[in-house]
Protein backbone atom coordinates (compact mmCIF):
# COMPACT_ATOMS: atom_id res chain seq x y z
CA UNK A 1 0.00 0.00 0.00
CA UNK A 2 1.51 3.24 -0.97
CA UNK A 3 2.24 6.16 2.17
CA UNK A 4 -0.35 8.65 2.67
CA UNK A 5 2.06 11.54 2.53
CA UNK A 6 3.33 12.00 -0.95
CA UNK A 7 6.17 10.69 -1.06
CA UNK A 8 5.42 7.60 -3.07
CA UNK A 9 7.52 7.39 -6.16
CA UNK A 10 5.85 6.00 -9.05
CA UNK A 11 7.89 3.16 -11.71
CA UNK A 12 8.07 6.24 -14.07
CA UNK A 13 9.10 8.51 -11.64
CA UNK A 14 12.74 10.52 -12.59
CA UNK A 15 13.14 11.81 -9.76
CA UNK A 16 14.53 8.63 -8.10
CA UNK A 17 13.56 7.74 -4.79
CA UNK A 18 15.55 9.50 -2.85
CA UNK A 19 14.32 12.36 -0.22
CA UNK A 20 12.07 14.69 -1.80
CA UNK A 21 13.21 18.12 -0.60
CA UNK A 22 11.90 20.88 -1.79
CA UNK A 23 10.60 19.31 -4.92
CA UNK A 24 7.56 17.79 -5.90
CA UNK A 25 7.41 15.05 -8.87
CA UNK A 26 5.02 15.55 -11.47
CA UNK A 27 5.57 11.64 -12.64
CA UNK A 28 4.31 10.62 -9.10
CA UNK A 29 0.39 10.49 -9.13
CA UNK A 30 -0.16 10.91 -5.68
CA UNK A 31 1.76 13.95 -5.64
CA UNK A 32 -0.47 17.41 -6.18
CA UNK A 33 2.51 18.87 -8.36
CA UNK A 34 0.18 17.62 -11.67
CA UNK A 35 -2.90 19.54 -10.04
CA UNK A 36 -1.17 22.51 -9.88
CA UNK A 37 0.38 22.53 -13.03
CA UNK A 38 -3.12 22.38 -14.99
CA UNK A 39 -3.79 25.77 -12.44
CA UNK A 40 -0.52 27.57 -13.60
CA UNK A 41 -1.22 26.70 -17.10
CA UNK A 42 -4.26 27.55 -17.87
CA UNK A 43 -4.90 30.54 -20.31
CA UNK A 44 -6.57 32.79 -17.69
CA UNK A 45 -4.14 32.14 -14.68
CA UNK A 46 -1.20 33.15 -17.42
CA UNK A 47 -3.25 36.38 -18.64
CA UNK A 48 -4.07 37.26 -14.87
CA UNK A 49 -0.41 36.74 -14.03
CA UNK A 50 1.16 38.65 -17.53
CA UNK A 51 -1.34 41.52 -16.35
CA UNK A 52 -0.29 41.77 -12.31
CA UNK A 53 3.11 41.46 -13.60
CA UNK A 54 3.06 44.07 -16.26
CA UNK A 55 0.97 46.48 -13.57
CA UNK A 56 3.39 45.79 -10.80
CA UNK A 57 4.52 47.23 -8.34
CA UNK A 58 0.72 49.12 -9.01
CA UNK A 59 -2.17 46.53 -8.11
CA UNK A 60 -5.13 46.33 -10.48
CA UNK A 61 -9.17 46.35 -9.55
CA UNK A 62 -11.40 43.23 -10.63
CA UNK A 63 -13.23 45.27 -13.27
CA UNK A 64 -9.37 46.08 -14.19
CA UNK A 65 -8.43 43.07 -14.57
CA UNK A 66 -11.64 42.00 -16.65
CA UNK A 67 -11.58 44.74 -19.50
CA UNK A 68 -7.88 43.18 -20.14
CA UNK A 69 -8.41 39.81 -19.90
CA UNK A 70 -10.74 40.41 -22.64
CA UNK A 71 -13.56 37.41 -22.92
CA UNK A 72 -12.83 36.11 -19.41
CA UNK A 73 -16.43 36.12 -17.39
CA UNK A 74 -17.20 37.41 -14.30
CA UNK A 75 -17.27 34.14 -12.62
CA UNK A 76 -13.85 32.55 -14.67
CA UNK A 77 -12.53 35.57 -13.77
CA UNK A 78 -13.68 35.41 -9.81
CA UNK A 79 -12.73 31.88 -9.54
CA UNK A 80 -9.33 32.07 -10.99
CA UNK A 81 -8.32 34.79 -8.75
CA UNK A 82 -9.59 32.92 -5.31
CA UNK A 83 -7.84 29.81 -6.71
CA UNK A 84 -4.08 32.49 -7.07
CA UNK A 85 -4.90 33.70 -3.98
CA UNK A 86 -4.93 30.29 -2.12
CA UNK A 87 -2.20 29.18 -4.21
CA UNK A 88 -0.46 32.42 -2.25
CA UNK A 89 0.00 34.11 -5.64
CA UNK A 90 -1.57 36.73 -6.01
CA UNK A 91 -2.16 39.06 -2.67
CA UNK A 92 -6.27 41.00 -2.09
CA UNK A 93 -6.48 44.02 -0.15
CA UNK A 94 -9.49 45.85 0.10
CA UNK A 95 -10.33 49.42 0.90
CA UNK A 96 -12.86 50.32 3.43
CA UNK A 97 -14.70 52.72 0.87
CA UNK A 98 -18.55 52.29 0.13
CA UNK A 99 -18.71 50.19 -1.95
CA UNK A 100 -15.48 48.45 -0.71
CA UNK A 101 -12.39 48.44 -3.45
CA UNK A 102 -10.60 45.02 -4.09
CA UNK A 103 -7.05 45.35 -5.72
CA UNK A 104 -5.17 42.37 -7.08
CA UNK A 105 -1.22 42.01 -7.04
CA UNK A 106 1.14 39.50 -7.48
CA UNK A 107 3.31 38.18 -3.99
CA UNK A 108 6.78 37.64 -4.28
CA UNK A 109 5.79 33.91 -5.37
CA UNK A 110 3.91 34.52 -8.35
CA UNK A 111 6.32 37.31 -9.65
CA UNK A 112 8.48 33.20 -9.26
CA UNK A 113 6.03 32.64 -11.21
CA UNK A 114 5.90 35.29 -14.58
CA UNK A 115 8.85 34.36 -16.02
CA UNK A 116 7.78 30.62 -16.90
CA UNK A 117 4.67 32.06 -17.99
CA UNK A 118 5.99 34.53 -20.34
CA UNK A 119 8.04 31.86 -21.83
CA UNK A 120 5.12 29.61 -22.60
CA UNK A 121 2.83 32.29 -23.77
CA UNK A 122 5.94 33.40 -26.30
CA UNK A 123 6.06 30.22 -27.56
CA UNK A 124 2.31 29.90 -27.86
CA UNK A 125 2.43 33.56 -29.65
CA UNK A 126 5.26 32.66 -31.98
CA UNK A 127 3.64 29.15 -33.28
CA UNK A 128 -0.12 29.66 -33.66
CA UNK A 129 0.34 30.56 -37.66
CA UNK A 130 3.00 27.35 -37.79
CA UNK A 131 0.17 25.22 -35.88
CA UNK A 132 -3.16 26.36 -37.64
CA UNK A 133 -1.00 25.94 -41.05
CA UNK A 134 -0.42 22.17 -39.70
CA UNK A 135 -3.69 21.75 -38.48
CA UNK A 136 -5.38 22.73 -41.43
CA UNK A 137 -3.85 20.45 -43.46
CA UNK A 138 -4.07 17.65 -41.43
CA UNK A 139 -7.98 18.69 -41.17
CA UNK A 140 -8.04 18.23 -44.90
CA UNK A 141 -5.68 15.61 -45.65
CA UNK B 1 -17.71 44.88 -36.47
CA UNK B 2 -14.64 43.14 -35.79
CA UNK B 3 -13.17 41.54 -38.16
CA UNK B 4 -12.99 37.54 -39.27
CA UNK B 5 -9.48 36.84 -39.88
CA UNK B 6 -8.42 36.70 -36.05
CA UNK B 7 -6.40 39.71 -36.72
CA UNK B 8 -8.79 41.75 -34.50
CA UNK B 9 -7.33 43.46 -30.97
CA UNK B 10 -8.66 43.44 -28.07
CA UNK B 11 -8.67 46.91 -25.88
CA UNK B 12 -6.13 44.88 -23.77
CA UNK B 13 -4.08 43.78 -25.70
CA UNK B 14 -0.13 44.16 -25.16
CA UNK B 15 0.69 43.90 -28.97
CA UNK B 16 -0.38 47.37 -30.46
CA UNK B 17 -2.62 47.38 -33.76
CA UNK B 18 0.33 46.33 -36.22
CA UNK B 19 0.73 43.83 -38.09
CA UNK B 20 0.74 40.16 -35.98
CA UNK B 21 3.66 38.96 -38.76
CA UNK B 22 4.13 35.93 -37.29
CA UNK B 23 2.45 36.26 -34.03
CA UNK B 24 -0.57 35.34 -32.08
CA UNK B 25 -2.06 37.12 -29.20
CA UNK B 26 -3.24 36.08 -26.52
CA UNK B 27 -5.19 39.15 -25.00
CA UNK B 28 -6.95 39.00 -28.64
CA UNK B 29 -9.89 36.71 -27.52
CA UNK B 30 -10.61 36.35 -31.21
CA UNK B 31 -7.47 34.67 -31.42
CA UNK B 32 -7.09 31.01 -31.15
CA UNK B 33 -3.29 31.15 -29.21
CA UNK B 34 -5.48 31.27 -25.44
CA UNK B 35 -7.29 27.84 -26.90
CA UNK B 36 -3.39 26.79 -27.55
CA UNK B 37 -2.21 27.57 -24.09
CA UNK B 38 -4.94 25.49 -21.94
CA UNK B 39 -3.63 22.58 -24.46
CA UNK B 40 0.30 22.86 -24.01
CA UNK B 41 -0.39 24.12 -20.42
CA UNK B 42 -1.91 21.00 -19.13
CA UNK B 43 -0.29 18.32 -17.06
CA UNK B 44 -0.97 15.63 -19.74
CA UNK B 45 0.29 17.54 -22.25
CA UNK B 46 3.65 18.41 -20.26
CA UNK B 47 4.20 14.76 -18.89
CA UNK B 48 4.18 13.33 -22.65
CA UNK B 49 6.32 15.98 -23.76
CA UNK B 50 8.83 15.23 -21.54
CA UNK B 51 8.62 11.81 -21.28
CA UNK B 52 9.19 12.20 -25.65
CA UNK B 53 11.90 14.25 -24.80
CA UNK B 54 13.70 12.01 -22.84
CA UNK B 55 13.05 9.25 -25.07
CA UNK B 56 14.78 11.23 -28.31
CA UNK B 57 15.72 10.36 -30.89
CA UNK B 58 13.91 6.81 -29.68
CA UNK B 59 10.12 6.75 -30.29
CA UNK B 60 8.03 5.53 -27.19
CA UNK B 61 5.04 3.48 -27.73
CA UNK B 62 0.95 4.12 -26.58
CA UNK B 63 1.70 1.42 -23.64
CA UNK B 64 5.00 2.98 -22.56
CA UNK B 65 3.81 6.38 -22.51
CA UNK B 66 0.86 5.32 -20.47
CA UNK B 67 3.26 3.25 -17.66
CA UNK B 68 5.23 6.66 -17.43
CA UNK B 69 2.18 8.75 -17.33
CA UNK B 70 1.29 6.97 -13.94
CA UNK B 71 -2.17 7.83 -13.55
CA UNK B 72 -3.79 8.51 -16.77
CA UNK B 73 -5.98 6.97 -18.28
CA UNK B 74 -5.93 5.25 -21.54
CA UNK B 75 -8.72 7.40 -22.95
CA UNK B 76 -7.31 10.68 -22.26
CA UNK B 77 -3.88 9.54 -22.98
CA UNK B 78 -5.14 8.60 -26.76
CA UNK B 79 -7.90 12.23 -26.56
CA UNK B 80 -3.76 14.22 -25.60
CA UNK B 81 -1.68 12.33 -28.06
CA UNK B 82 -4.13 12.88 -31.33
CA UNK B 83 -4.78 16.64 -29.77
CA UNK B 84 -0.86 16.53 -30.19
CA UNK B 85 -0.83 15.36 -33.40
CA UNK B 86 -3.27 17.61 -34.58
CA UNK B 87 -0.93 20.03 -33.66
CA UNK B 88 1.82 18.93 -35.12
CA UNK B 89 3.98 18.35 -32.46
CA UNK B 90 3.77 14.52 -32.08
CA UNK B 91 4.34 12.40 -35.17
CA UNK B 92 3.00 9.06 -34.96
CA UNK B 93 3.88 6.05 -36.76
CA UNK B 94 2.28 2.78 -37.66
CA UNK B 95 4.18 -0.79 -37.58
CA UNK B 96 2.81 -3.00 -39.80
CA UNK B 97 3.25 -6.40 -37.66
CA UNK B 98 0.28 -7.86 -36.49
CA UNK B 99 -1.25 -6.41 -34.15
CA UNK B 100 0.18 -3.10 -35.84
CA UNK B 101 2.43 -1.28 -33.00
CA UNK B 102 1.48 2.47 -32.92
CA UNK B 103 5.05 4.94 -31.97
CA UNK B 104 5.44 8.39 -31.06
CA UNK B 105 8.08 11.17 -31.56
CA UNK B 106 7.90 14.54 -30.74
CA UNK B 107 8.64 16.58 -34.62
CA UNK B 108 11.02 19.87 -34.23
CA UNK B 109 8.19 21.89 -33.25
CA UNK B 110 7.08 19.69 -30.19
CA UNK B 111 10.82 20.40 -29.71
CA UNK B 112 10.94 23.31 -29.38
CA UNK B 113 7.82 23.29 -26.79
CA UNK B 114 10.41 21.38 -24.54
CA UNK B 115 12.32 24.29 -22.91
CA UNK B 116 9.09 26.73 -21.96
CA UNK B 117 7.37 23.15 -20.74
CA UNK B 118 10.29 22.05 -18.34
CA UNK B 119 10.59 25.56 -17.08
CA UNK B 120 7.11 25.18 -15.65
CA UNK B 121 7.36 21.78 -14.26
CA UNK B 122 10.33 23.33 -12.62
CA UNK B 123 8.50 26.05 -11.18
CA UNK B 124 5.88 23.52 -10.37
CA UNK B 125 8.21 20.83 -8.58
CA UNK B 126 10.08 23.64 -6.92
CA UNK B 127 7.12 25.49 -5.25
CA UNK B 128 4.93 23.04 -4.36
CA UNK B 129 5.99 22.65 -0.80
CA UNK B 130 5.74 26.76 -0.22
CA UNK B 131 2.19 26.49 -1.92
CA UNK B 132 0.75 23.61 0.24
CA UNK B 133 1.98 24.87 2.94
CA UNK B 134 0.54 28.45 2.16
CA UNK B 135 -2.59 26.73 0.91
CA UNK B 136 -3.28 24.92 4.12
CA UNK B 137 -2.64 28.05 6.82
CA UNK B 138 -4.65 30.11 4.07
CA UNK B 139 -7.68 26.89 4.67
CA UNK B 140 -7.23 26.82 8.72
CA UNK B 141 -7.69 30.78 8.89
Amino acid sequence: MPPEDGTFHSPGSLEGTGSLGNRGDLFDPACPTRRLLDRIGSKWTAMIVIQLHDASPGELRFSELKRRAAGVSQKMLAQTLRSLEHDALVARRVEGTTPPRVHYRLTELGESLYPPIAALREWAESNMKTIDSASASASAS
